[in-house]
């Protein structure tokens, strides 16, 4: 189908999802460009693509032949854009294997680089806070370089969740940037689930009580970003898996 | 001093800093929000301090007051700045300890990223190859939470200083997504240079033939945000450092 006016109402409704608000009533997002759209694809989470360019139409996809101004109208950035794919929102899944669990990150780009380690390092699920940022923001999306369609990630009440995760088992570790276990001396379990705190003030202290230990990581200066504060620290619960594995 | 029109000729001259090209005519760079200042005024690199509060005025510092739509023209920032400060650009120092070499980083947020890590983990030294992002975008300077005082930055042509560093007895160590030594078995020596390539297509070829050996982490997909690769190798490398003086 072809679409030519910015009043279209398909072009109306899919700029909304540019808001969260609409994401969170539709449970549908945008993503921009072939890389993404083709992660999604593989996921089976593509329920329509919008395009400049007729050639990228695939088979069993309901096709928007759309122009120029409007694909300007629907993008987040700055270059420019020749498809975006309409897709589903995750689904939600059991909690298991290596968990990790943010405790109001605020950061589009942090959440998005945690989500690419977490995938890379062999985590099964994050769990975000009530409070963190949106999954579905653009950002959020182009950091993870397409990693939130590859791993389990839920939004729940964080406390709630922490003392559910430890009746079923799981170590809790906080983060800490004064005090804690050094991370290089740590042996992690199966059942780890660790988590990491507010980009500005770290961990909530009531939040810490709950933790079974505290990890610290030894630096030379005040804080480490809380997406490589993550990596380090899921790079580390990998390495002692693989370890044991051995 | 006081300041109220938006056609004041230091005016004029403050706000061309927000662009490259007078930042490396003039030799100077801006700096938004105390906690910049401050560790810029620690480093004695402050000429002036500008600002929306007389009581933000420092003994010893030319200090000029301004009206908020002043503020407003010279900051980067969304949210509304105080206090700006106008530093002198950093003096490049002897090259020694531990380096990290970045092959064309474009990522403003990734290089402040990278300087934060590397005083996190002791590195001494950063090389920027001259088709590298700028140091003093204001990015750079606000991820690196300030760090970028606190380091010898340069900046080089990365094959002619690779080759230098090699006749001062470094070791060069590059890093591929594919292949190459494991990480987690490597031991590094105090002339450690590392080489952190471009964000998307990682190392130039050319330049991986010049390494001595090259670093690979084991990872479950396509690869690391350039920044976090950077950081678990800063810290690996810190680790060694540390277990020996033990």
């Amino acid at each position: 189908m072809r679409i030519e006016s910015l009043n279209n109402s398909k072009v109306k409704e899919w700029s909304k999802l540019k808001e969260k608000k609409y994401r969170d009533q539709l449970g549908l997002f945008l993503v921009e460009g072939d890389h993404l759209l083709n992660r999604a694809i593989l996921k089976d989470q593509v329920v329509e693509i919008i395009s400049i360019d007729e050639t990228l139409e695939i088979p069993g996809i309901p096709f928007y032949l759309v122009t120029k101004e409007i694909m300007k109208k629907l993008s987040c950035q700055v270059t420019s854009t020749k498809v975006i794919g309409v897709c589903q929102k995750n689904h939600e899944k059991e909690i298991m294997g290596l968990v990790c669990l943010l405790d109001n990150i605020q950061d589009p780009g942090n959440l998005g680089t945690i989500i690419r380690s977490a995938v890379a390092f062999n985590f099964n699920t994050i769990i975000l806070s009530n409070d963190s940022v949106d999954l579905y923001n653009d950002k959020v999306i182009r950091a993870s370089e397409g990693m939130i369609f590859d791993l389990n990630i839920v939004r729940r009440d964080i406390y709630k969740i922490v003392r559910e995760l430890k009746t079923k088992g799981y170590k809790i570790y906080g983060t800490d940037v004064l005090k804690g276990m050094e991370l290089k001396n740590m042996v992690f379990g199966d059942k780890t689930a660790i988590i990491i705190g507010n980009e500005g003030r770290g961990m909530c202290e009531e939040l810490k009580l709950l933790c079974d230990e505290m990890i610290h990581i030894s630096i030379n200066c005040e804080s480490l970003n809380a997406s490589v504060a993550a990596s380090i620290i899921f790079y580390e619960v990998d390495k002692n898996g693989s370890k044991k594995s051995k």
